[in-house]
């Protein structure tokens, strides 16, 4: 192999002033200026200028008159201070530039279509062109914050002595009891995608009593919304020994300390795009009743006899409880059992109604758990109760013979919360490779005519 | 709801010497000593030493005379010091012990089929009891040992400035080229479960530059071995600005830090079940045709017309590596290009070998990974050349028309690197809930009798 240099990161560099480096990265902008000629280029750390002037090299200026954005450069050059006036405060490193000594292209690109960087690219322009527009430093900043959520919400299951367990997807039947099922030819049997890692994260609360799990779900959603999507990513918790009052403080506490680790560890990217940071306040906690009054009061709309809060409804209790307690995010309990799945606990006081929540922030729904059944025979009612067989259950009601704690648990979907933490529009844009109905990567109408 | 007692963990109880508590958990042994019974409870930090005396509580002694392993029950009681001569000093909570004051059943337990705790239960009785023989101390020492080469991998590869990401699992098609797919019914259209996050991690390599991913993979092999799953769980890195000797060394740093890092956090775990720690030494680097030189000089078989090596071949060379260098890995580099993916560079100085590598751990490959093509017409022919189509790579050709770097990266198997550290015999050991052509969750053979 060729020997390399050692590299440098930009953000390194202002310790470095005098010195000789060496930067590695992509050349985000040129720009042309009577005889010199100015490189933005971007690393995984930072974005920095580079300064090709021919009374230094004229090599490299013949070189970086060819560049052209997202080309791979190689710079080696010395660490310089900027002149007055033109330091920018707001970069890392916009105290200082790099004077090229050598240039070395070490990929070319092709000019690219359209400007990345625009703000109102649309949607399938977005993602039609993912692999390019994935670039762009919004989208970086948006995953940025999606990797720190994750990482907020697995330092928050840990902090509570959940143990991360991994859970298959491909399983032999509905967990929700829902028709929305991709099926998959598995050798000679019938599979499905699953639905969540619900039954699984259950049996695991006899094993560690408190566990998480980051995984894949699937719905075949018939439906295009913009809080949708074919795949998610959940991230759960199943919690034994707790109580309805004990799990409500567990997944507020569980919100509030994902979101904060987010914004904290992304302070540069929510200043950069001006996201607005979570208001917490005091977060209020109502029951499905109590927000179908607030609705009628406040918005004049009678929801009494709905099961559920429909998305109109969610938006106008999330408008309430940030001006009434100043909070993002709203927690709503007691649905309608019969609306929730076999594994639900009832309320005890009022079996109609289910010690179930959700959890709402900015408008949409990004939390749902509830208090579960942990007694055999009730769970096996509750199953053909659904018009289920409980055979189909075997594996898990196993766990229900031999001793099940009083248990519950939630689940947060992951690019939902990145959705609505940065005020995007569509979940879409929180997804690195959305599926939905009408494209796996490409569009499929796209691509029958490609192939056709 | 019922107001709970404030609970007490176990592993806290040594510091309440003479306080009253509240302890929650599973009984896992009753032992009757004339007019004492003792009670092992376990929670989730710990076992403890419960004793009912009947003289402090009659009605306590009642229940407990009732209680059989994996009930779930709730014991108020006074933490004292053990008498001389019954501490145990492998315990967290071997010098205390509960004297029980009050003894709540919290659920019943059916009466357990056969000891969960016996080493030789066999494989089949393991795995269509999973829900209860997750139970066992082995198998809860098992997966938190998972649990921490997991932390471990994910901290490693953050140490080294990676980004995490979330990748898709339905794709549209191969990504290794291989047949080996399962097909799921996606709406109007046909697509497939992932045999890697291959393709999008290389993506992703020119927006983070570096990532790391945890994803599941799905292989469906025909066939039954002690090391295969059709569901498997990868821990991947891919690396930009990297070259083949660099890549070397950081993915034996990645492996070693994993490891170490589980096997420091389970320490605990390594001693009660004499798990034998990983020696590390020297990780030879051989080519595999140095490895077929070894296998033929120091084993007698002549492998050299083979473009992998065999599961036999593993053995020995491992052997090779604990016997020479002291290791438990070895690193095996230069596959023939042939038997390789078609991202997979070629080795600039012989072509008809490949900048790619295998690492083996104690006589199994654990994980795999090469230099990639990152020119974009080369990468179009060698898809061509190996009967692929390149418009099925739309989307992950566009990452390659701008601009990506020198790159490369490598993959571990989750549960393989879980199996050979513990010593596992069979990858089934090393997965939750093992996914194979005989088995979701229940056989599919009993399955069809009992409904049949």
């Amino acid at each position: 192999m060729a020997t390399h240099a050692q590299r440098t990161l930009s953000k390194e560099t202002p310790k470095l002033i005098g010195k000789e480096i060496v930067l590695k990265g992509w050349v985000h902008k040129r720009r042309d200026h009577g005889k010199l000629i100015f490189l933005d280029v971007i690393d995984r750390s930072a974005v920095i200028q580079v300064v090709v002037n021919p009374k230094v090299s004229e090599e490299s200026y013949k070189i970086a008159a060819e560049l052209r954005p997202q080309y791979v450069v190689e710079v080696k050059g010395v660490v310089k201070k900027r002149p007055e006036g033109t330091v920018n405060p707001d970069e890392k490193t916009g105290g200082i530039e790099i004077e090229a000594k050598e240039l070395k292209i070490l990929q070319k690109s092709e000019s690219l279509p359209f400007d990345i960087e625009l703000s109102d690219l649309e949607l399938p322009t977005l993602l039609d062109n993912r692999s390019l527009t994935l670039r762009s430093a919004k989208a970086r900043a948006i995953f940025s914050v999606q990797a720190a959520v994750l990482k907020g919400f697995r330092k928050a299951a840990k902090d509570l002595g959940a143990t991360e367990i991994v859970v298959p997807t491909i399983v032999s039947g509905a967990t929700e009891g829902g028709a929305e099922l991709f099926s998959v030819e598995y050798y000679e049997h019938k599979a499905f995608l699953s639905q969540s890692p619900q039954l699984y994260k259950q049996i695991m609360v006899s094993v560690f009593e408190r566990v998480l799990t980051i995984s894949h779900a699937y719905r075949a959603e018939p439906s295009v919304t913009t809080r949708h999507l074919s795949e998610t990513t959940q991230m759960d918790m199943e919690i034994g020994f707790v109580d309805f009052s004990e799990i409500l403080d567990i997944f507020e506490k569980v919100a509030v300390s994902m979101l904060t680790y987010a914004q904290e560890k992304c302070e540069g990217e929510f200043k950069e795009f001006g996201f607005e940071k979570t208001s917490f306040g005091d977060i209020p906690r109502l029951t499905l009743r109590q927000a179908q009054e607030i609705i009628k009061k406040e918005f004049g709309r009678d929801t009494k006899e709905d099961k559920d809060l429909t998305p109109q409804d969610e938006i106008d209790i999330c408008k309430w409880g940030k001006e009434k307690h100043g909070s993002d995010l709203v927690t709503i309990t007691h649905f309608p059992t019969v609306a929730k799945p076999f594994y639900t606990m009832p309320d005890p006081g009022d079996s109609g109604y289910s010690l179930s929540y959700d959890m709402l922030f900015r408008g949409v729904e990004i939390m749902s758990g509830s208090i579960r059944i942990t007694e055999y025979e009730q769970l096996v009612k509750s199953i053909k109760d659904r018009g289920m067989n409980p055979l189909d259950f075997g594996m898990y009601l196993m766990a229900f013979k031999y001793g099940m704690p009083p248990e519950g648990g939630f689940s947060f979907g992951l690019e939902r919360v990145t959705m609505k933490l940065l005020g995007l529009q569509n979940i879409r844009e929180a997804s690195l490779f959305p599926r939905d109905m009408e494209r796996i990567d490409e569009r499929f109408s796209k691509k029958t005519s490609a192939k056709g």
